[in-house]
């Protein structure tokens, strides 16, 4: 294998355990002697062709241990996919600099991105070893079990619904949390694993895989307060109706260049749904959060098996480069069939992962659509590790 | 003193360490020879009405341990200011179990209730000691440094705001946070804490104790966006015009019988916000969230300051009420003089704390009325307690 310089970005939305990625890789680089600068770009693809660069073997490894337990992108983060013209202007840039092996942490955007530009370089005779490192809150790769990122955002989607069922339960009324993913419910069903008594909620988790019915929705939240006097709602941002058009379609005026609609940072849908439990249920307390941000950034609240993952792949991606097996490729994490949960990594190739959308299998979600299985329980619990105790003056 | 039975009840919204001090006054009580029975009415007066009452003289020692760490009102809550009638129903209850020592833990509205309860008792020849104990994440009760619940739901916002504001330096634009607070602006300007690098958001606070024009904000990003390139927005929810009127009051149509419009669980002000900024400026990358309740009832982000002080209101109410020197009051947080962060308790009449509201000072709120003091940040650090570190590649 010939030596060469190594450079590595981060891209899309970030997570609590992106930096983890990030620190794998050049923990495991620092160790290879066969690569030798290691730069990290700035803002994704951006930093590459701007040459806005930092040098990755300047820290010490305390300072790279202190970024690896900081949430969001430490290199920064974009969201672009890159022409004809901006490949070109990465191969200039790549070898002025020697760089052989090239490491994007992302989402199935950021695989896309991978993608293109190995092709690009395959047409232009650039050598260079193109590596996908997975990331995404929304757990929605391909060829994966679960995602780096997944884990941590779920235990706060997890714990935020532990705490707002208590909140509701103190003050009743009706509550309807608006939780992250656009086309895959694995972060609003993680809610599930808030629920310690059978009168705990959420009471109803609405899910993008199933077409959603503001006449069943209102139908269910009253059944659900007349049984348990209150209901706490979990709702996925991208819900869409039977035509597959998003309920809250009518606030959207934003894309990005991948063409995916900005669902997040906004409270309209929240609000959307509460307005119509009030209109239609005479229901007077009905109160909507919609988590937001915080879901990807909030410091301290992560899955230590997430953080421990998310290391481990961007070292995975680094020894597979190395080896030279592959000349590209994603890190994938494939769930071992023993009893206790184990996972091993595996290099897929880009194509599979790059755009698709991976959703929530049917033996997940209850066949009325408003509720997730045990099947999905034993899945995420070891993703997500146990929650904070809850103490009652009644027992369950 | 003459011996009796207790009663205690938890009112308003709840906070992360409420049950600290339900269960503070609780242990107390269980070591006061004087203290016959300790009930607990759920959902605050509607449960003496009602007499759906606990016995917290069953639970054990570990059970009250668990159910002090838990967040929310462990025997539930409500918003209700008790009617000359409510009163009758009252005291016919508390005289049926013979209690004599009367503890209802809540903001000033709670405080309110208690003042009611109190004055009635007098003038019906009911013995009953009626004390509040202070509760509230807004921060706004009088007489007091500080309460308990704002520390920790300060601790919650500078967290948020410490992650959010990592995000935003990942992918760039206007991001706005709104934050609770009806009339005192504390709770928001806690998120200064969150600042360790001079390009750290929050750049801009806006707080219910200076009038809020949109164009001062709208200028006020444009400056910040134009000086380090993005711009961390962190707003009260009770941000008001120079009448007065509050700046989300186009939304509200809810009032609670002490007459506070509905402010939280609506998305309406951050997106309002976030569209006259992108109106506005033309910057198109422009996000809000609305922290919502999830600042009052979080699992396992607490301030350990926070709930050891919430622990000790509750005993030194029961202590008070013990000692007999007062018939009525409410237990005030005083701080100390002295360099070291230290507190004391005071009892303080009811009459102090009902009802009114607590503004941040003059001393704490920027000229420009965009930003906190340092004399601020000196305040609400020992309060909130050191925030996870943070990792970067560039020093500030």
């Amino acid at each position: 294998m010939t030596p060469g310089n190594m450079l590595i970005a981060q891209s899309g939305g970030p997570s609590m355990v992106i930096n983890q990625s990030l620190v794998g890789a050049v923990l495991a680089a620092r160790e290879a002697p066969i690569i030798g600068q290691i730069y990290g770009a700035r803002h994704g693809i951006k930093g590459i062709i701007e040459e806005n660069l930092v040098d990755l073997r300047a820290p010490s490894r305390k300072e790279l241990e202190l970024v690896a337990a900081t949430p969001s992108s430490a290199l920064g983060s974009i969201r672009r996919k890159p022409t004809g013209e901006d490949c070109a202007a990465i191969f200039r840039s790549l070898r002025a600099r020697g760089v052989r092996f090239f490491f994007y942490i992302g989402g199935n955007d950021s695989a896309e991105t991978v993608h293109i530009i190995y092709q690009e370089a395959k047409r232009a005779r650039v050598d260079l070893a193109c590596f996908h490192i997975p990331k995404t809150i929304d757990n929605d790769l391909r060829e994966n079990d679960h995602t780096p990122g997944y884990g941590s955002a779920a235990r706060f989607v997890a714990s935020a619904i532990l705490g707002d069922n208590l909140d509701n339960r103190a003050l009743g009324g009706v509550k309807i949390d608006v939780i992250m993913g656009r086309h895959a419910g694995f972060l609003t069903a993680a809610s599930a694993l808030a629920r310690v008594c059978p009168d705990d909620g959420p009471h109803l988790i609405y899910l993008p895989e199933r077409p959603f019915s503001l006449d069943r929705f209102a139908a269910d939240v009253k059944r659900v307060v007349a049984r348990v006097g209150r209901c706490v709602v979990a709702v996925s941002e991208g819900i869409a109706d039977a035509d597959g058009k998003p309920i809250v379609s009518a606030f959207i005026t934003e894309t990005d260049s991948h063409g995916n609609a900005q669902l997040s940072g906004t409270g309209a849908l929240g609000d959307l749904l509460a307005r119509v439990i009030k209109e239609r249920t005479g229901i007077t307390r009905v109160r909507a959060d919609t988590f937001g941000y915080l879901q990807r950034s909030f410091p301290g609240v992560v899955s230590e098996t997430d953080a421990r993952e998310a290391r481990l792949v961007g070292a995975a991606a680094v020894s597979a480069a190395i080896e030279g097996r592959h000349a590209s490729g994603s890190v994938a994490i494939k769930r071992k069939a023993c009893r206790a949960y184990a996972v091993r990594f595996e290099i897929v190739p880009l194509r599979a992962v790059a755009r698709h959308t991976r959703h929530m299998p049917t033996a997940f979600i209850n066949k009325t659509g408003n509720n997730v299985t045990q099947a999905f329980l034993d899945y995420a619990s070891p993703l997500v590790g146990p929650l904070p105790p809850v103490g009652r003056f009644v027992d369950c």
